[in-house]
This record gives C-alpha cells, sequence and structure tokens, in this order.
C-alpha cells in the first residue's frame, strides 16, 4: 500500500500481525498473566531514544488494534518526521495485560522501519537538488517487504519493483539462459501484458546498446566506472530519450553523489532495506489507572 | 527445533517458506517464464563470498524442496563449519525454472542465519575457556525467531527462552504492576506449572537479595558496574548455590571478558539477532545441461 | 492462558471456534433457516440438570460473540462457582438464529469443561489441608488442551508442562535410547535454555538416585509402591531439598491421601483430562420479543 | 468418509492432524531433540492392554505418514477386529524423533475412536436378532465428529445425519419458533431440496399424528413410555409404512432391548460418542537398529 | 444459507471474499492509492442497465462491509426484485479509496448472480401453474457453489442437493462399479444414514422398475422421450406414491413446458447456473462530499 | 503463471483446488463411498464432444495429482491444440473412488478454460494478418483469474494488467476524483516505481491529448467512432511513437476488424473471459481392472 489510512483495506497485514504475535505469545504470556491482575488499566508513553526519522505509527497502531480493539491508541507525530532523542510519539491507553502483549512487536516494528526511514533519508539528502531518484531492491527480509518499501518511501525514497510479478528484470542468469539480451526482450515482450515494463542489466557499453536496439524500456548499469556511466547515459538519451537509466552497485553515502552526477535517472540501492541500524524506542508504563479485582 | 533432520517434522517452517515465496512471486516470475524456455535444466553452484560461519544448509534444502520436490540438492559444508571465501558449499541440480524460483529466498535465509552464526562465533571465542553461557533474547525479526535462534546455537551460543510462553520473566513492568518483586514471585509461583521457571531482573544488590529470598529460579543482574556484579554473584551463591545467575546489558565484543569474570553463569546479547551483517552468498548458473521444447 | 478477560487477546480460541462451527454447520443449518422467520428474536436462558463446579462460560460468551457480535450474553456465575440443579448461569438475547447456531456448540464446550472442573475439585478436596498440589498431564483431547488445562486450575489444580515444548521430560523411552539417566540428562542439560527445568521418570530408588547425582529439578516416582516412595522423597530432601518431586500412577480418588502423605510435592493424574463425565447442561428458548418479516 | 483407503482424499484429516500436532509439539519436542541422537533409528510396536474393539489404525497410519513420509507402518489388525489384551496390532519402523513425535497423537486418537467402537459394539449385541438400528447423534466432540462416527460405524452401528447441513430436524424450540409441527413441516419442505429428509422429534401421540398427517419423513419418539411408544409405531406403519420410526432418550444397556421391542425402526444413543471409555493402547520402542552421528 | 441475514453467521462467504478481493488487490491499487488523496470521501450510486431479476444485494452489502466496516451501505430493492433498466438499487457512502477497493468484487458477484436469477425466473414462468418444482444441478462455477444455489432460489426455482454429501446419487458409472442399480442401491442403503435419500438415474423403463423395486426415493428419468417419461411416471406412482420422479435432460425454454406435462415432479437444468447472461450493473461516484489532506 | 510445467511451483493453485474440491465433497462423496468397493481399480477416458480449442490439461492433470498422487495420468493432446469431436484427450488410470472424486472439477474447470480458449482464438483469426494484439481485461471470475488469463493465451490472445497490483489504468472515477487527467497522472507518476507503466481512458480527441502531453504511456480509446480513434491514433503516433494506443467497448466478432484498421496497437476485450460457451467434456470408467476386497 502506498499510504495507511484508516478504512484501508489491511487485510493482509492483519494476518501477518497476528502470525507474529502467536510466534512470541504462543500458548500464553504466564509473566503478565501470573503477575498482573486481571481488568488492570494502564497508560503508556512510546518515546524514541536516539534521532532519526520515524516510520510505522500505523502499523504500530494497527498491532495495539489486533490485541484489543478498546485500547485508545493517540499519537503526536506523523510518519517521516524527524524527531530528536525524548519525544514521545504515542501514548496507549486501556487493559495493562493488552498493552504489554503489544508492545514488543509493535516496538520491534518501528524500530526496523524507522532505521530504514532513518537511513533512506540520508541517501536522499545526498542527493540534495539532483534530478535523480533513490530506489530500493527486492533484497527485503522475508515477509517484511511491503513494510520496508514503505518505509523507504516515507524516508523520501521510491521502490523498485515490488516482486517478480510486476515488471521483468533480465538479468545475467537470464541473458545466459535466453542465449542474449536480443533474444531475452523480445521473448518476453512477445509473451508479457502490454501493460508491463522491462529492465536489462548491463555490464558493458555493447550490452547497453543491444538493450536499447531490442526496446527495452529501462536499463540498469551494474557497477559501471563513472565514464562508462556517462557515455552509456549519452547513448540512450540521444536515441531513445523515453528510456530509463538506472545505475546500480557499490553505492554508499560517498559514491552516490558522483555515480549520479553520471546523470542517470535512477540509483537503486539495496542496502536500504538489508543493512540498516534499528531505531532504538521504547515503551513505559506510567500511569495506573485502576484495578480490577484479582 | 534444536537440530535439523530429514526425518524431522517441518510443518511450521515449511508453511512459513510457503508464505515468503508467495511474497515474492505474487501472480508468477514474469522474467524467467518469458525468457527461459520450459523445460530447461540447469547445475548451479552456491559459493560464500566472504569468511565465516555457514548456518542455514538445511534450511535452504527445504526452500528448494518446497519450490521442486525433484530438484537434487548437494552440501559440501555443514552448518557450523567456519568457511573462507570462495568455498562452493552447495550445489543445485534440475529445471532452471525452479533453481531460480528457490534461488532468492534460499539464500537470503541463509545469509541472515550464517551472519548471526558468525557474530555468535565472535563473541564466543573471546569467552574461551570462562565457565560462561552465551545466551541471546526475544529480540528477534517478527516470523524469523526459531532461525535465529538455531543460527545462535549453530554459532556456539546457546538459547533464552522461545517466547513469553515457556517461562517467567519479571521485569520492571511486572513488578510496578504487581507491587513489588516479592508480590510478583509469589503470584506467579502460585499459578504456573511446577516444571517452570522464574526469572527476575534487578538493578540493585536490594533487588538481588529480595529476589533471593522469595525464591527465584534466574536472577539477571541489569547494567549493573562490575563490583556490583561481584558482589551479587557472592550474594547468591553463598546463599542459593543453584540459583542462575544472568549478566545483561551494554555487552560488546570489549566489554564481554570483563562481565564473564564477575563470575555469572550466563551472558545474554540482543545484539546477537538484533544488529548483525548478514554474510554474502551467491548462487552461479553454471552449466546448462538439456534444454527441453519451447 | 491463565485467565479470561474480554481485552484478551483470544484469537487462537476463535480461530478454533470458527473450525468447530464449521464442523457441525457445513453448508448451512437448513432446519432454522427453513422453519423461524428471518428477523425473529428470543431471549434463551442457560441453566445446569446436575449439581457441579462450572467452567467455561468466558467461552460460551466468545461463541456466541463469534456467532453474532450483536448477541447480549448476560452471566450469572463465574467458573469455579459450585452451582447445584436448576441453576440458571447465562441469559443470551438476540437473533434467534443466531442463538440457535452457537447453541450446541457452547453448551457442549461449557459441559466438557464443567466435568473437568467437578472432577478435579472432588480431588482437590480430598487433599485438603496437605502441603501437595495435584496436577494434570497432556493426556488432553486433540485440539481441546488449552480449554482442558484451564478447567483443571477451575476446579483448584494445577498445570504439568503444556506441550513438549516448555519442559524437558525424559522417559523410558528417552533413557533407552539416550543410555542412561546422567547421559540423557547431561546431553539435555548442556542444550536447553538455562531457563528450562529437566524432570525424569523413575522406578526404582537407583533410578531416583541417578537422577539426583546428575541434577535433575524434578523427579518422579513413577507408580511405586508407598515405602518406596518415602524413603526416595527422604533421599531427595536430604540431599537437594529445591529440587521437585513428583507422584504418579494409579491415583484414584481412595488412593490420593495415601500418595500424598509420603511427602511428594506433586501428584499427577491423566484421568482429570482423560476420563471425566461431563456436566449437563441445557439452553431453553423462553421468550419470544419480536418477529421480523418473513 | 465411509471407509479409510490409501488413495482416499484425506485432506481435511490431515489438516487437522497438523493442527493436533502443533498443539502438542509447539515450538518443539525438546526432550527427544536434546536425548536422542539425530539418526537414530528404531522399530516400535503398539500393542492393546484390554479387550475391546479396534477402531483407528487408518488414522494412526495417517498421523505417521504426516509427521514422516519414510516410516513403515505394518499393521496385524484391521478396525472392528475385537482384539484381546496384549495382542500387537501395530509395527512401525524408521527414525526414532519420528516414531516418537507421532506416538501420543497415533495413539490418545486410537484409544478414543477405540473406545466408543467397544461401547457401540456392547449395545449392537445387545440388539442381537432384532430388525432396528443403533444410530449415533451430534454430539460429539468439537473437531472430532467424522472420527467419531466413524467409530460408530467400525463398532456395526450406523450414522444419524452428519451435521445441521445433510437432513432437516425439527425440535421444540423449531415447533415453537414455527408455530406448530404443520407449519414448520411445511415451511421447510417448500424450501428444502426434494432429495432431503425432514425428522420431527415427538413426545405425545396427538404429535406423532401431526407430523405424520404433514409428511415428515422419519418421526422420533422423545422419551415415551413402551406403550405409547407401540401405538405410536402401529399409527405410524399403518399409515405411512415407508416413514422411518426413531426412539430416543434413556437408552442403556439394560433399556435397549425393550425400547426395539417397541417395534421402532431406529434407536439413537448420543452417549456412543458423549461418554465413552478410552480403550488402554501403548507404544513400546523395543529394538534399535542402527545409530547416525550425534 | 438459506437467507441472508444481518445477524447470520457468514464466516465462510467472508473468508472466500478475502480470497477474491486478494486476488485483485495483490500488493496494492496503485491507481486509487496515487491519484486519490487519502481522506477522501464519497457517496456512489448502483443502478442496473438492463431489464432482470436481482441477486445478491446481501453479498454486495457484506463485500463492502469486509473491505471497510464504516462505510455506510443502502438498498432500495431487494434480492428478488424484477427491475427495470436505470433503476438505482443501492447507494455507498464513506472513503473513495474504499467504495473503489470493493466495487469491483461487489458488481462482480451481483451482475453474475442477477444473470441466474433472471434466467431462472424465465424458467419458472414457463411452467406457471404446472405442479412441478425447477431445480439447478451440481454444474456450478469451483468456489460459487452456494451464491449460485442461492440465486436460483431468488430466481423461484429450489436447489438440487448441495454437494456430494448430502444425498446419494446413483449414476451410470457408479452402476457399472457396482455391478447393477439393485446392487448399488442396496449396498448405499445399508451404510448410509436413514436420514439420506437415494436417486437413481434412468435411462429406460426397466431402469425404473429396477429402481422402484429396490427401494430408491427419487427416480430420475434421463433424457427419454415424452412417452417413456409418462410411463415411467405411471409405474412409479402406482406402486410407490411417495417416490419422487425427476425429469432431466434437453431441457431449454422451448421444452420445458412439455416436460412438465408429463407429470414429473421435478425438472433439473443445469444450464440455469452453467450457461447464464450477467447482468449488467454499474457504479458511478456522483457526488465528492469532503476532503482529507493529502 | 506463463506456462505450466511439472517442476513448477503450483502452491497457489494447488490450494485452490483443495477448496474447491472441498466445496464439492464436504463430509464425504457417500454415493462412491457406498456403491463402489474399496481396492477397486479403473481406466477412465476423457474425450471432446464438440470441436474447439483445448486448455487446461495441465490443471486437470494437477486436480488428479492432488486428489491422489498415485493416479497415471496421460494426455494426447496439448493446450492449444484445435481438437474435433470425439477427440480422446487424456487417459487416467488407478483408484475408481479417486478417479470420481477428481471427475467433476477437472471438467468443469477444463470446460470452462477451453471455452475460453475457443472464444479468443475465433477473435484472433478474425484480426488474422493485421499488426494487432487481442487482449483481455480485469473482467474475470472471481477466484479464477490466473485461468482465465491463462486460456486468453492458450487461444492466441494477451494479457492485460494480472490485477490492481502491476500496471496504473486511470478511468473516470479516478480523473473525476483527482481533478484531471494531467493531475492524476503526475500524482501518479511522482509516486509510483519507475518499473510500472500508466495508462489513461479517454473519451475524446482532447482528453487524448491531455494524456500524451503529460506523458501517459498507454492510451486507450474508450468506445469512439471509428473516425475519432484513426485520428487520435494518428495524433499519437506523430508525436510518442512509443506510446501505445489501445481500442475498447463494442468489440464483437463482426466489429473487430474494423476496430483494428483504425491502426490501434491492442484491442481488449472483457467478453474474452465474461461471456463464453463452455466446451463439452465428459469422463467414462471403460475399464474395470481388478477389484479389493469390499
Amino acid at each position: 500500500m502506498f499510504e495507511w489510512t484508516t478504512g484501508g483495506y489491511d487485510e493482509a497485514l492483519r494476518a501477518q500481525i497476528k502470525g507474529w504475535l502467536a510466534e512470541d505469545i504462543g500458548s500464553g504470556d504466564i509473566t503478565t498473566e501470573t503477575t498482573i491482575k486481571r481488568g488492570s488499566r494502564s497508560k503508556a508513553v512510546i518515546h524514541v531514544k536516539e534521532n532519526g526519522v520515524i516510520a510505522g505509527i500505523p502499523v504500530a497502531k494497527l498491532v495495539f488494534h489486533v490485541v484489543d480493539p478498546e485500547l485508545e491508541f493517540r499519537s503526536f507525530a506523523e510518519d517521516g518526521d524527524s524527531v530528536t532523542k525524548g519525544t514521545v510519539i504515542i501514548e496507549v491507553e486501556g487493559s495493562t495485560h493488552s498493552i504489554l502483549t503489544g508492545e514488543r512487536l509493535a516496538l520491534n516494528l518501528m524500530q526496523r522501519m524507522s532505521g530504514i526511514a532513518t537511513k533512506t533519508k540520508a541517501f536522499v539528502d545526498a542527493l540534495q537538488g539532483l534530478p535523480v531518484r533513490l530506489v530500493d531492491t527486492r533484497k527485503t527480509t522475508p515477509g517484511h517487504r511491503m513494510l520496508e518499501k514503505y518505509a523507504v518511501r516515507v524516508g523520501g525514497g521510491a521502490n523498485h519493483r515490488f516482486g517478480l510479478y510486476d515488471a521483468v528484470m533480465i538479468k545475467d542468469n537470464h541473458i545466459k539462459g535466453a542465449g542474449g539480451i536480443a533474444e531475452a526482450v523480445t521473448s518476453a515482450r512477445k509473451q508479457i501484458p502490454h501493460t508491463m515494463k522491462i529492465e536489462v542489466e548491463t555490464e558493458s557499453l555493447s550490452q547497453v546498446e543491444e538493450a536499447l536496439v531490442c526496446g527495452a524500456d529501462i536499463i540498469m548499469l551494474d557497477n559501471m566506472p563513472h565514464d562508462m556511466m556517462k557515455e552509456a547515459v549519452a547513448m540512450v538519451k540521444a536515441k531513445s530519450p523515453h528510456v530509463i537509466v538506472e545505475a546500480s552497485g557499490g553505492v554508499t553515502l560517498s559514491t552516490i553523489h558522483g555515480i549520479a552526477s553520471c546523470g542517470v535517472d535512477v540509483i537503486s540501492v539495496g542496502g536500504l532495506t538489508y543493512s540498516f541500524q534499528a531505531l532504538d524506542i521504547s515503551l513505559d508504563l506510567n500511569e495506573k489507572k485502576e484495578v480490577g479485582r484479582g
């Protein structure tokens, strides 16, 4: 999903959340159930413990809602906000049992997503003013793709394809299997819907030219030196200005500006979702409101 | 599961693998299906691209088996082996379509698991010769707990509880909710099975004493200075030698030896599963065996 | 779960209830649908037809809630109450169709659970004043373990482990497979979390001694004569007072007091969940409130 | 299903078995996994410990097959056989881990099913030579209906309807709701498929007459005295010989012959599945075949 | 289900709707999410674009409810109403995103169901005044049986059996397999519940006689000429007036009256659900109510 | 999926088949189970009863494999073959019970799919020699999209997008919601992956121009007269030759050639999957091979 709305249809995420809760709770949270009285109610606050970009507030809300629809959830920030250490971003009020049951998963997901958004923001800032788009890849954690790709968008990036199903991406193995770039592109074009694009991964100028000639919609320059990239961009834009040029490989905060300066339209960075630091976020029960009978 | 055997009952993992494949494949791998001929067969080799401890070979085997039971899978290493850059660890042979469908998920899981095993091994090595056990925590990736805890064992570590269901762990919030350590321990002991242990998280010597008096089975020392830890260990061992002492908080490769020297029985490290570098592993189709009709 | 609260997270039970309803309803309750007018509303009362201990009221509430969230459910008793023949324990009001759809499953579950609670209560009463805990086993009906173990707690008993996952229990077959008690205990202790206990089943004093020496946390005396049991208890308490002694085998209402007098800490009784008489409970539609159009 | 065949489509039962295994195994059978070496192989025998009628052998076979398709399963008896204490009925050979994982569920199901078959057989024997059919009811354990109804057939009984979906059964509450027997039968007949029967529960001769007049296919005599039953049978057979007469209520081994003598066609007994004694059956690992590396 | 009520238990249909929505939405409705502002609200009207019988309004309501429980749904017609081109039958108000997400599935189902109801109505009208019942068959679209059989009832028809589970229907292949009609009927009668009927498919008068003699409850005349049908009806009614006679094969709007005149009780028509024209229905967003922030 | 291969990953289809079998079989195929002896084996042949294009043979194979992996399945035709009345296309051999259980679903799916392929072939033939592609729409039967879109390919057509997730398609309602074509296209382009295309539905030349100017990748001409279509094609090809022009609306076998002559690249026809005649196909058990004991 592109945005998170209360009225949005979230069945798939809801089902995942139930599975993740089951993984942790199993046959019961015996500690909470045997130490906290039934009927106890609390207010909890969630605050960030280091600076970063917040992502995942609507996900946390859904976690608490799945656990107990009667919990009251109030947020004081929005996904994409840059927050500083100590900021309270959420308040949850209701059954102490329910809050403690949902706490860990809610935090866990927000910490991971905020870590991705924070890292993405740093790359996007490094591209300030350049006419280039930063995108992710399919190198996401199994079971977390939609959340991680959403976090990239929250951080200011954009997405590459969502999976194997929504665009053709011809890589080295496919070229080998098909017998060449032209063979692969032609065979795919004949069979895929006219609503779908074909991207070709290239490693040399001759491959770029071959992809261009046979009508690729996107040409990816894989790990090319800057000079070669510039030449590739020139070749593509001269012949087919509507074809998109994407750079990939060896992209770091220190190299990205140089890559962007080669004139590519898109830079893809697997590390946005593959190697990030979770943002430290924690929950405190700070007010006991009323206690039921034990 | 504690070990991975061919005859082992792996229904839960198998179901997860199907879900993870569906996330990536969706309505179909259009690139492979439209560029590689139906009936094409290949042999692929999987090799590591940096030094580390391998974990996840039986998981990769299961992934390929779920995708296509007719793929032949041969491994040249075992989980726990320390391997060096370039080592070929697996060979898969059969339908090219099936190999490419399973490739990404198989690699993805092995890379993550090997990263955890490699990090764990480094911590275990730092404890060489000391009578202390290194364990993980519940800070695992949602949906990946069993695999990540297994990877910790592969790296030479041990596990803390598996979830909220298999041990009582009384933390700050529970102590607040129950009205004190003694109240929490007593209330839990009365209700839980006699087959279950109670662990109490403490931050001061007086809390250690309180936990000890009311009969905790495990006492966790949270972020205590070395002197205090030593005193706590002495107090516990003097009074109840069968009670286990666990240290937690601020554990790094440079601090762990010092912490262990305080005499604790167990050291828990959330970062084993929370912040690790995936090990780089890749698959090459290197031999086309036969081609069916297109 | 240890208790039943409105705000509690009950996803697993809810899913089971849906499966059990589907088993009975299949493609539709044709009798109700073709004989009772659409829109008909009723009030129904549920009463017990023999003396016993009630268990399962919150389960019945959940059944009716799953069937139709708009049914009003009022209870006049609590789980654990001893009730006499004729007592009205529940009133349900709303759509007649919904009441009849939920009726059978709700009654069925309460009848079974109350039967278990009633039987447990009889055993607990027989132990009045003795410092011993009565527990169940894993001999529960497939699919009903959590409900049956809850019913044992409602009747005043406690639980043995919940499944194969939350405690080590070394039985005859494991001892044979491992090559001895010491081998089994040592091998398990090395691999299991430090948060987990080990129980060993013994049939002779020498086995008790072996289990004690190698550090078992719980020693179960299986079908031992009273003299041997007393000697075993003495041996254990002399050497390791924190080790728990459990008796099992041949426990009936007439033998249980004698067994308890041997000084064991825990007595386990498979028959609590394995062989019980359901408590007779029934539902009457006794007031037609309004009728919609047919 | 009516019979159990190897080639039979058993998806629903297979799914239930997976759920029941998950209930017991959860995150792993830690005892077996940490005490029995990986690769260990055994032969186990299953024998009965008291006289009775065996039911559930194909179910046990399926349990072991779900756990590990490579286990070899050999049976020396068939469902419906009367066996005596000590008889070996099954031999299972293969991975020790797999045998121990499947053991409990397989035994549990066979014990329950054999208990039902044994009880049914006793009732059927009491009807020897009389032209009457013994049937069960819908009072089955939630989640076990198909297995329990199959066990009744194994014991020589027949089945009443399978659920709310395959026959109309008009009871007291429906009669009240519809405004009378004639109203209920007429309303149902108009709406149900012509392939479906209508049964009416009656408590008096005037109700029997009303049901007969409005065209019920089956008339159930609920708890009637013998004289009334005889008169009811006479009335029905005189007017509509194809209408089936069923007796219900207060049926025990000592009353059933008398009830049958009243001339009814069918006697239904809820207790066949509601209150039975499980047959004692156990598994012994008696031969260790080979051991793999640990 | 026989009727559609708000309070009705609709879990199975709800689960199907979720699956059908997932088929269409996959990883997200990118068009709506990227072109319509979050928070936008609309009122939409649904109208029919050709004359026909409406079926599926409660299904459409459930679709919108599954997508977003906060959508307001108002209907101005009832299932079974004959409507004319241009009639507005439904109004939906709420989140524009939710309306557009549910639109296609809701329309799709109503169009198919109304097509079936409209066709059924035409056949029923052709039987006006004749004492014969029009029924469907099992030739329904996989996954749509309950909805299609409901639509037949809405159109004034009745249902044949719901599946393989609720009546015995002995066809040519069963007769061959059993060795004759008498063998098949006798074998089935002995094993099936007394609450179930047996129907036999016949192709000649001698088969009719055989079925009659061995006690079939329903005799189906398959593709017989009118004269033979009349003779068959006479034979059955003379011998066993309670036996139902069903005609099948070659039934069209022009032949059905003639078939009915042969005196059969029931006529089954596979084409009601097998070959129908969907009724054209569409949704217009016609009023933008308010817009949230983008 | 684009093709059907034995080694292909077919989990999603397999799960659907299980659901569809459950819909029909429910608690059991009582007719087959009570009339055909257990262990009976047969050979069955499947033949077509009218001329057409076959589609669905690999689906039928999967159905029989799901029901019983030991059935032998041999096909004498391939999807896409034009066959004539009477042609035997498949032979299935094995358990009679399994064949009869799978028969109906296998036939049902092949009949529907072959009907779609046959209709598609007729449209494709009508376009013989013209440089235009025939495609389907999203107007497919809920739950059958992938099979129906595959059948269109088998018949020689191509596919439009698979769902809401793999291409942007801006229709009237989106234009209204966004405030204009330019606003909708610009807003979408900014947010969607660069791997995705945007199609705009237009009804006038000024809309075509607006879509062209703001960079649509595909322009759909909805129900335009021929003259207007020709002008639209000319306008698009003059300005942006890589933009695809699609025609839609009012396409029949008699109009399609004229529409194609207007120079459009693609013609989409909802009726390919929305309104088709199933191809008549049937199964005969023609050889009884052996009989087990009853």
